[in-house]
């Protein structure tokens, strides 16, 4: 891949992002990488999304190094190089502050997978992050929100379960590109909403049964897949 | 009907659908049938709303054999082709995960009704079916979703009260034809949410009196319907 | 004002409800009266907002005689005529089943007054009606329903409060001319969300000091009105 | 500037709010200060958004005597005036009845810092004010609601946490010109919304750590922000 194509990518991945609905001002941002090249390529800081022209996007290296790009990166940006770095599989990271699930990040709870729009998407809760200790967010407190996220997947796989809810921040989703990740962040927003209006009904309700989680899961992941068009349509 | 009036009955009915704010992605999916030549048509498996065209649409008889399309139907078709064959007098099916529709399904709750929007729609609660067991699951997960569907129905007109909530999973909806089906998906979700708040502002609500139902759900419904118009306009 | 005037500022209002976020599909409807000559122009039965043109729009009399227009008028008609022919001081009228307005109504709960948006519309409580007898119903459901709204607003002034919550069903809203009425659909909306929420935050909260309520209600309406601009712009 | 520019960002800043979501009809006001020239500028009361001309902006002095324009202000001038005479840092004031942000002003509730996005923008809870005493009200309602605000500012700086909830009423915001204080209206009204949020999901729920909302709060505000582009992109 060109660098101008991963720039491209990860502009209509932002772009899509802001008109998703999940984002407000200029919170939010996108990144996508490259890895046989080793770059990724991510939103500048506080530009409003309907300004972000190809030249705004910054391309870095895994270590964090600037490539190219006039723009200061988005403030978050050490916290995808962690995540790009111990997750050997993800091509795209999305993070917002989108409503209901930054609501459960705020309140600290995971998403537990009561019903199949969950499952189709996350396997398992969609988990939380411990609260950064005094220290670590003193020191470096982007890179040490990545560390926590890569500690909370510990033993798991982050494909498994594509998004996470950083304590008292938000969401951080990914996926196979940069634009899979966006669609990997509206449908955790979904799973929220749904999860929040759920317990509210039922107090309750427990996860679904494991054989049905898994054979939605298998519906739209894996070598069995069913969903989707296989070929050219 | 030729298939092509068909197939462009249900891209219609999909793209309103697309258009409707009850579905993200590529989620939801409508299908009709025409009866007279025992075909129904469905969007294909996967591809965005604004992407449909009327080539897309997967036209298949009643025993499930694709007739026409190149692409691969809905994965939900199973439990579409259920559907038309046990309910004979219905037309069109829509299956979304709209939002506060799916809430209660999630709870596993039916909808009582609680006013006249729900019984100008439904008449009685919307009920919501039994969790599929572990062998019905992994043995034909989506044919059996249409089974305890028709199961929750027995004893039922299905056209009195179109639409159900299948456990842990979303609601269905039908209606005379595709777009007719979309309608009454879209007529669900607000009698959901307007439930979901009535619920919050009142716990003790109950049904409305029978005699109310009876009178809005006949203003819609049957010889006597007092609602639209008869002629052309 | 010449009918076509008349009819014309009814589609202007119905168009305006149809953009409102406030009604879904066909339901709803507006209508206004010319008080000079007696007649009523109102929305036609079940034709959506996006077809509705000036021809599709009814004139009746105050007895309900259709003057003009060849459409079936909106099925709630007879309610409108009871409350033009009770309340001499309103120009125009719209029904809807709008979210929240709707769920007090099917939670058979008036809402007070939490706050100076309500105060700025509604002089107290916007109240609720009685339940519809069995005979009542039977017997005229929509003009009985007419009826039930002016007994609740028996010994209130109709345009101090301009809407009412029919039980189990929904708002009915008025006001000086058709397109005000839609504006207090509007703001009866606004005002049910915000006290729904406000009940979930605090739920002891009681109505405002009728001070600041008397203050508020005054900067809007009567002879000392501060709001808006008295002269062309 | 010039008083037709200091009318020209109050215009644009007013047409946004109208934008964003936020207001219904006419409610809601923007202003902005041109101190130098000690000239505010603000909305024309009653006026539609999508009518707003350049026009219609009415500039004042600090005194609230009206230097230029033919219609009337915001009912809500006087208030502004008091904020701006208080308040020397502010350049922009914006006030609403967003629906969560007046949830809370109705519950009369402070939003305490449940996460970061409240970090980002505010430092510490959002305050709500006292109600106003009956004559205070009577003597002079506006003025005395800026001085209640004044009141609860005391021994705060309004620059670290440019919003408050009147109690009953709804929200100001306040910002560096008149753009910014509606983006603190955006912000604000998506804060309390996740708070409301939150404090469903886990009624348990305190202010995040200190050190945590320092952080936050210091990369978009101060000498060492981190956040946003330093020069031309």
């Amino acid at each position: 891949m060109t660098i101008e194509n991963l720039k491209k990518m990860v502009l209509d991945a932002n772009l899509e992002l802001g008109c998703s609905g999940l984002v407000k001002l200029t919170w939010g941002n996108v990144s996508g990488i490259d890895r046989d090249n080793g770059l990724i390529a991510i939103k500048p800081s506080g530009i409003p999304y309907s300004d972000i022209k190809v030249e705004h996007i910054v391309v870095l290296d895994l270590a964090g190094k600037t490539v190219e790009g006039r723009c200061k990166p988005s403030v978050d940006t050490p916290t995808h190089l962690v995540l790009y770095n111990a997750f050997a599989d993800i091509g795209g990271i999305t993070h917002t502050h989108s409503t209901h699930a930054t609501m459960f990040a705020q309140a600290r709870r995971e998403i537990i997978c009561m019903g199949t729009t969950h499952a189709d998407h996350f396997l398992g809760p969609v988990p939380v992050t411990r609260v950064l200790a005094k220290e670590e967010a003193k020191e470096a407190y982007e890179e040490n929100t990545g560390r926590i996220i890569v500690e909370r997947f510990d033993g798991k796989q982050p494909t498994d379960t594509p998004a996470v809810l950083v304590a008292d921040h938000g969401p951080f989703a990914w996926g196979k590109d940069a634009m899979d990740s966006v669609k990997m962040s509206i449908a955790l927003e979904m799973v929220a909403e749904m999860a929040f209006g759920t317990m509210q009904i039922n107090s309750e309700k427990q996860s679904i049964p494991g054989y049905i989680r898994d054979i939605h899961h298998g519906r739209k992941h894996g070598p069995g897949t069913a969903y989707g068009q296989q070929t050219d349509r």
